[in-house]
């Protein structure tokens, strides 16, 4: 956040490595807050990495892996030897530790494990996959049983190790360990003190279960305002809790792909930041589909090559055609996706939503074939040539309108991500039809544009 | 979350109205939790509103236009008469019954403020625009005098009414107001009782100020993991707090509007559920500026009639390298938006960032241009046209590379949004590069081409 900070403490923690002195080089980087030291980390070379890190207790090691992103916490852990690593794991949130241990080389991962002191809370969550409750969830939770008082709570509250993941609502379980109720630390100061924390907790809690899927979790959080959310299992009895900042996470993350997706980018942990290498071969399948999608539309127009060579003119303006249904079914598809994303496209709404973003095609098109076709019959003096182009123009935004609004919604009814490969197809429909159509009614109306 | 459940509540409401009873309609509704009771309320036809509305209880209008959407909300309270609506936001959090109240007529607001109890909390952030930290903020938040015991805060805080918005951190103030440190409720049961507030309380609190951007907030919450952020005046006076949910509708908010802007859409409150009009009349001058750019790529093409005359089959194959170049541009558009967005791009690495986009857009160029060129020399036993389709597409995939990522660079450094516009300068530059690039070198060998 203070960019001049980090390049502050970088100054004076590679002065110190190049005077030989690590242990003021370590104390520099202490000074930053935890996130600012995860970035200042990133910026060091390697061998400056080298000379650090066997001096960094493990506490300052757990901090690092916590904060740096998913990619560069691997690295570091794959230079820790195992011992130190196991250490480092030992102090981190579960969740956390879970997460590095499932991005790591498997029996590597397991010997890491066999050295650990908090394996138990850790190797549940090895389990699940990444983006569902279970995998996003932390086992670290505050739970009473139900028949507590108020001021066994708290004391009970006194004694738990205070971790960061924690502090917002209090679970109650009955004696089989299935979740009960809740209550807000606040909640617990208000009660008198010999009262059962079952008399005045609230029964009625929003919960999840292991294997729902993350974005799902995230729209319940957002949509009833929870700070945290209990994660149980088929027979009720809690597994963990998912908190805001993991919420927080999850919504980028579903937001990063959305727009990546869009893009005819693939997943999300893609950035500007990726390796060359990287960048260059999972840039490039998209690149490619995309490059098929063009030769169909190139193989549509060849269909008119005769007609073309006649009017070269349609050649000058079929891809205005093709552009603006390319431009209508984007807006489409965009306000579609985000709508899905958001949790406001119930099923019924569909039919409706799908006619109306074709009415909205038609009319836009309308607008902007009567201008664009105006504009081309004053430009070329050629009436029939700017009237074919407008008609173009107003049946492929129809078309596109329809399809930028169907194609989001039937990946949806097939269990796909609305979001996958929209794009291009929607584009393939836009261009092959955009083509098509002006160059159709040019072999129509030839003897009126010659 | 649960469409049957909304939809039973709907179907029970509309045979009670049937009926006319409104008490049991009431409270169908009521049954179900705010968010959904929003949800069904606004699937309502008009009269059904008109008929439940003047028996709401001033809570259950509170509670409803907490929940419903801005623009919902707004309906609402414009058909409430002024005395309900005063009692309705009497009842709101400040920041909530602000967001209302900047909405309305501001002759309207003024009497309704007038008529308020609360006004007091309300009225401080009326002035406020809406996407900064004061618009953003709550002004109900609990402050206690550094002075204060933990047992004198546990009894002010047994006093205070809870309030959705207030539990997770407590602030300290000196006596000027200034915020001088924060305490969890949690630090309080853990301190002896007559211990200063001020001897545990930590005293490096993270803030922002009133005027600061939202998204700069909420970029700095995320980035620490914070629940809840103080906002202070320029003395360092506390004026409110944002918390984790004001932070999840900024973020919401943000990436609607990056995604919006990319697909040439206007602001981030236009909807697919907005009325058609206002879609159609919205989402139109992006169309036409789009038209302009289609337009003046045609002007390009233009200049080689006479050669697409001659050689018919360019025209063909035009598309195919302008749609390239668009591809890759948008891939480097839509990861430099986002690493914005996410506080990722800091500028000493834009050069860096632009050469390698430049240098991912040649490689790609490369793999993709040789590919379709090889393709496209086999398919139309044209050597020279594969030869120059392959420049073609590698000359404007270098070009959208370097293009895609310097635009969102270049608006930022104007102090404008990377992603306004970004779309179609970088579509303007690829289709006319790309027409330009492969139309040119038609004509320089088109002796090859007959």
């Amino acid at each position: 956040m203070d960019p001049s900070r980090i390049e502050y403490a970088l100054e004076r923690i590679r002065a110190a490595l190049a005077a030989g002195q690590i242990q003021a080089a370590i104390e520099s980087l202490r000074e930053l807050h935890p996130a600012d030291r995860a970035e200042a980390f990133t910026d060091l070379e390697d061998d400056e990495v080298a000379a650090l890190l066997p001096e960094l207790s493990s506490r300052t090691t757990a901090r690092l892996l916590t904060e740096l992103g998913d990619r560069e916490a691997v690295d570091l852990a794959e230079t820790l030897d195992t011992d130190r690593l196991a250490e480092a794991l030992d102090r981190m949130e579960p969740d956390e530790a879970a997460d590095v241990l499932g991005d790591l080389d498997p029996r590597r991962a397991a010997e890491v494990v066999a050295e650990m002191q908090a394996a138990k809370g850790v190797v549940p969550l090895l389990g699940f996959p990444d983006n569902t409750a279970g995998g996003r969830m932390t086992t670290s939770f505050i739970a009473f049983p139900e028949t507590i008082t108020a001021a066994g709570a708290i004391d009970k509250l006194r004694q738990a190790e205070p971790g960061s993941d924690t502090p917002y609502y209090l679970y109650v379980q009955d004696r089989a360990g299935r979740l009960v109720g809740v209550v807000g630390v606040r909640d617990l100061l208000v009660a008198s003190p010999e009262a059962a924390v079952a008399s005045f907790m609230k029964s009625e809690v929003k919960s999840v279960r292991t294997r729902d899927d993350q974005e799902a979790v995230a729209r319940l959080m957002s949509r009833y305002g929870l700070g945290a959310i209990p994660v149980v299992d088929d027979r009720d009895v809690m597994q963990g809790v998912i908190s805001h900042d993991d919420l927080l996470d999850v919504i980028q993350q579903e937001a990063t792909e959305d727009l990546y997706r869009l893009a005819n980018l693939p997943s999300s942990d893609l950035s500007i930041d990726s390796p060359l290498a990287t960048s260059v071969r999972r840039r490039l399948p998209w690149l490619y589909v995309n490059a098929i999608t063009a030769l169909f539309a190139s193989w549509v127009i060849g269909n008119f090559q005769t007609l073309l060579a006649q009017v070269a003119v349609l050649a000058v303006f079929q891809s205005v055609v093709a552009g603006m249904g390319g431009n209508t079914a984007t807006q489409s598809l965009t306000l579609m996706v985000r709508a899905i994303a958001l949790g406001d496209m119930e099923s019924r709404k569909a039919k409706r939503t799908v006619l109306k973003e074709g009415l909205t095609g038609l009319l836009h098109g309308v607008l902007v074939g009567s201008v664009v076709g105006l504009g081309v019959w004053l430009w070329k003096r050629n009436l029939a040539l700017g009237a074919i182009l407008a008609v173009a123009i107003v049946g492929n935004m129809l078309v596109a309108g329809v399809v930028g609004a169907l194609v989001p919604i039937t990946l949806r009814s097939l269990k796909l991500d609305p979001a996958l490969a929209s794009s291009v197809i929607v584009t393939t429909f836009t261009d092959s039809i955009g083509f098509a159509l002006f160059l159709g009614l040019g072999s129509l109306f030839l003897p009126h544009l010659r």
